[in-house]
């Protein structure tokens, strides 16, 4: 399978590491928005063209991976490339997943491509954990956790804020809440009791650290429901030990099954990465492999994880699959 | 959806219990081997009808859940009832799958029917764990650790033995082996190193407790190459603290991504079950849903659930299941 990557960031970089472990995969070309020339990728021997001259690559990739990002890229891109490429995207806007399932399902469906988005683990593997264990536990309660890790749009608010030169913000699941889901009490839980807020922030020189935590603890929808904890640190050990891109989470469905519901089950879906884009990547890479296939037996349009059959993501054969994974 | 029960043991009792659960499903009749006067079901206006009659209700059921046993029912049942109707079976024997898999991929072909093999947890939730982990992170190690919950198969061992009236085995995790799996060392453990097996007995009355202790510790296969705590309890202890059906068990699966294997990663999949059979039966009845919607789109033939997209087992349309669960 000949794969395409468009877009040279960290998901980029991750569909390279990814192509290493799966010996079925090759890696065809990089396409970039930039000047090709000055993109340097890790492997060896493998173009980078501009994006702009990608219909040439008609025919000679299998599956394009859109590693753009959710706000402008992919609700444009996915779409537009679906007309040429089957093509896998890890579109992450919850809310607007319908509307850009439609967008590219028009556009799939008129060039009879397949293309997979939503793809990651939240869209994603979260999403199989809370569908399955809806369909076989379906009276009960669903709790999912994030982190502990970083997330890129609340780093973002803060580095808005005046007086922040920058910012890092982990989001941290809070144990007692995790615990009390694990006890099988169905707990309602607050936003406050679910994640806690940790901040790194570097200050300008002139600014007012009371005042820039008072704006952080104040903000609506990012951070006036959460407990905040606002560290101020150097700009270098910001940038030393809050530079990785770990992060994980939780999906937990708890409910009860009997004749008078007297039988608690809980079932507990939980990822600890080291590195959130190479991970991401590999579920991508997994679902390309799917897009391929399925668009060889003649299917075409857009589907998500909850449309394709696992089988479909493994390199081995179904009769290898049942001989040893099953 | 009309579904019918084959064997009315605590899986059919099971089934009863899910079918409360999901509106969209209706018990038409429950089959049994025995007089059915003397079967006693727990849901009101719903025939119970011997098995001999079955073919009297050709196109009056949807799906059967064959709810008899791996050893002897299964292999031959499924086969059989595949040429009547849609199907649906927790065969849980892993070395025979492949062999159970042919004969009822054959019956079902012929027949036009879809028969789904190989459903519950360990085949089944489990396996799913195994291979969506492995499409995703191909480069690490799969640990399956099940418990604590009773083995059948264990506790029958037991009861073989001259001098034991009546016994029950718990297989049981041990912490510091699922500790060491959890901190990403991908540990080489042996059998020892991962459960150990806790027998309760109760003896005959002219047993000698020593003997009956050493012919269980060295019992080979079943209990020579684990660590093993024997307690000796009476008949009552026995039935009112150990009558209990619960289960669970964790699968993980380690490994590493980047250009120089520099990240870890883990997946973690667990569940906590007061009731095995119950649990059990809601996995039935969602494969169930499946094999009738895969059967009237068409398709036939034997399934595992390493064939089946997610969204054939929700309730939900694929258009809810993507504004709410993905």
């Amino acid at each position: 399978m000949k794969i395409g990557i468009i877009g040279y960031g960290n998901l980029g970089r991750g569909v390279e590491c990814a192509v290493k472990k799966n010996p079925d995969v090759e890696l065809a070309a990089v396409f970039t928005r930039r000047n090709p020339e000055g993109v340097k990728i890790q492997t060896p021997n493998v173009p980078v063209v501009n994006v702009s001259e990608i219909s040439n690559w008609v025919g000679k990739i299998d599956v394009m991976i859109l590693c753009g990002g959710s706000a402008t890229d992919l609700p444009k891109q996915t779409p537009e490339f679906a007309k040429l490429f089957n093509v896998v995207d890890s579109f992450d806007t919850h809310a607007r997943i319908p509307e850009h399932f439609a967008n590219v399902d028009a556009a799939a469906k008129s060039s009879g491509h397949v293309a997979i988005i939503s793809v990651g683990w939240d869209p994603g593997l979260f999403s199989l954990a809370r569908v399955y264990s809806n369909a076989v536990l379906p009276d009960g309660k669903d709790y999912t956790f994030w982190g502990k890790g970083v997330s890129q749009g609340h780093s973002d608010a803060i580095r808005r804020i005046k007086g922040v030169k920058n910012a890092k913000q982990y989001t941290v699941p809070i144990d007692a809440a995790l615990d009390a889901v694990r006890s099988g009490k169905n707990p309602e839980l607050t936003t406050r009791q679910k994640h806690l807020r940790e901040c790194y922030v570097v200050l300008e020189e002139d600014a007012d650290a009371a005042e820039v935590e008072q704006a952080i603890k104040t903000m609506p929808n990012y951070f006036a429901d959460y407990y905040t904890v606002v560290n101020f640190i150097s700009e270098e050990e910001l940038l030393t030990k809050h530079g990785g891109l770990a992060h994980g989470g939780f999906v937990i469905r708890s409910g009860q099954t009997g004749m008078n519901d007297e039988h608690k089950h809980l079932i507990e879906f939980n990822l600890k990465l080291d590195s959130n884009p190479e991970f991401t990547t590999g579920v991508l890479l997994a679902y390309a492999r799917a897009a391929y296939r399925l668009n060889k037996e003649g299917n075409n349009g857009c589907k998500t994880v909850l449309d394709i059959a696992p089988a479909y993501l493994s390199a081995q054969t179904p009769e290898e699959l049942r001989a040893h994974l099953l």
